[in-house]
């Protein structure tokens, strides 16, 4: 119960964060209609498209963590709003990115933001396996972590260092660590599958 | 579990689409509160009611094509994520035909994205149809595809070809197929009712 | 499970309309943070006070209605569209009246908005009673029409009637019908609380 | 069920107001892409946090109240109707205090707007007593105000008195209530917790 009011939240903020993004492409006023107004625009649909997958990946993962757990208390509570506070900054690192794709502060910004909702996430999950005790499905699932949990962080710091220095390998890296996640997380999968199977 | 969260992430976008469109229809700020204030919205209001009866018929249909299956998976997700990624366009290509009904350039993008919509929407179908099996009921209603999903995508395509040179023959296009999709997809309706006399 | 979807779709909608409208209410630019910067604030806090309430009446009579069915199909689905249609013009209508609350024309289409959200909503009462049948706690409870239903049309016409002679008066009528609208509608409650005693 | 759907809308609305908050930092129009552009966000951004924190409290709180409850009636829904009308003020006081976080208005009427939320949920509390009798959960275990809840209202009050003589303090005494309300309502997990070793 408790539990299911949390996702319904969670969902309602981050539906609404992944459609707002979308607001940052206003018409063209000054415009008269002509393909040539798009062009404006085209850092910053490419921007909008890669946090969109990124929240897409935040809500998936989000989906199948729950999954795997019973229970929820109030700092597992907190815990989520905090990573739903930074995630809830997207639609501006966002549009700054897509205002200014070869300035370093907007990118360097952008990573810090991706850098501080992957911290929260992993306060999350912590939150959570406490709550759900030692012995649950999602805290076996997760005991082994995978490499791309290992490097991602390092990417994102790579990619703000960069963003100083030069600007578009900073985009490469966080459009590599998007990819990299975009399979949704097969470990918490198959440990669903095998407490099922063995249910 | 997983089908009703993923539900209820597609309900509250599509609430988010369908309704931030109407902020497009903003008060007149240099207008003196007449009537004839309203006239530069008319070709955005019937903009907007055309995307109002789009988004409607996606939800409409959304709602019908799962209610119709039992399991959903990780790539079901990202091909509804997909889905939700072309629809979150129409309040931009909305407001851009609103802005600029009798040109080229808006009319065709709104029409490649409906055409997108639609693929992405194919997509989805089949990738619900891997997860449920071939036996499921949808994979038996859409089975036999009705003329209008033979045609929709031509239509579109025909409209976008017509913006470039009869811009409003274009907009009848896009009339017409909302038109001839208004009605709920009968053959699922009638798999569901079918299936439930047999059960 | 399928009205359930409707309703949480209704709600995403009806929680968006009631929300965005006080975007409205915009942080004034020029101002220079003084209690009299606020002033130009009055008559669009109370359009949207105004506003709050009707979309709360229709929300909190949206629920009441639909507890007391069971079925709902494709033409409930549209009619129910047909309303959040007209009710997703209100921050429109809202905005407007608050910028020129003196004016005909805004007062106007408010009321127009408002007896077009009326009709939708006898619309959809009849397509549920339709799909439940006569017997339905739903058709019992609304047999015989209560005075403020058989009223309320004529109150929103007669403003939008005031609205080209005497502005003020049509806003005290809008108001008027919020009022005695506010206390939800008894027989459904009633009528539910007989049947759990029968049942 | 009539509960699960004021839960729900009032999720939705929460979340919304909690989302459409960050618009308000939006992308700065003259810049260029330095971090010196976000220098004027700084307040902004505090304000947003705290404002954050605040709807975040509000959500869990309500959240633990409707948990502790079964029944909800008319007076219940208008009552939370109630207490979101105040809550969807937030982001405008918010704004207006980033604005200007050391003018007097915008602190004085952020405060009576924390106020008002604060009135309404104690109204709020009182009619969903009223609707589930004195012997509830809830009741009793509201029995006892803690100081918390007694000194809150003089908290705000002294904010908001503050804000005329020495603004920052008015913010100091803000950011006090939020953080003694960070920890959840411990009484009422507290009595659940006991009425489940009980049942």
């Amino acid at each position: 119960m408790e539990k299911n009011r949390m996702e319904a939240f969670s969902d309602g903020v981050l539906a609404i964060i992944i459609t707002i993004m979308v607001l940052e492409i206003k018409v063209p006023e000054t415009g008269e209609g002509r393909f040539s107004d798009l062009l404006p625009f085209v850092p910053k649909f490419l921007s909008y498209l890669l946090s969109f997958v990124y929240v897409g990946l935040y809500w998936n993962n989000h989906h199948h963590m729950l999954q795997s757990c019973k229970k929820v208390n109030g700092k597992v509570l907190w815990a989520n709003l905090h990573l739903l506070f930074w995630l809830s900054l997207f639609p501006f690192t966002t549009a700054w990115v897509g205002e200014h794709h070869d300035s370093s502060a907007p990118l360097a910004i952008y990573g810090l933001v991706l850098l501080m909702a992957a911290f929260a996430w992993i306060i999350l999950l912590q939150t959570l396996i406490d709550a759900n005790g030692r012995n649950n499905i999602l805290a076996k699932a997760v005991e082994n972590k995978t490499l791309k949990e290992k490097i991602s962080p390092f990417i994102y710091l790579a990619g703000i260092v960069c963003s100083f220095f030069i600007p578009w390998l900073a985009i490469i890296f966080y459009t590599i660590t998007a990819i990299i996640w975009i399979v949704p997380d097969q470990r918490i999968e198959r440990a669903l599958n095998n407490s099922e199977a063995e249910g």
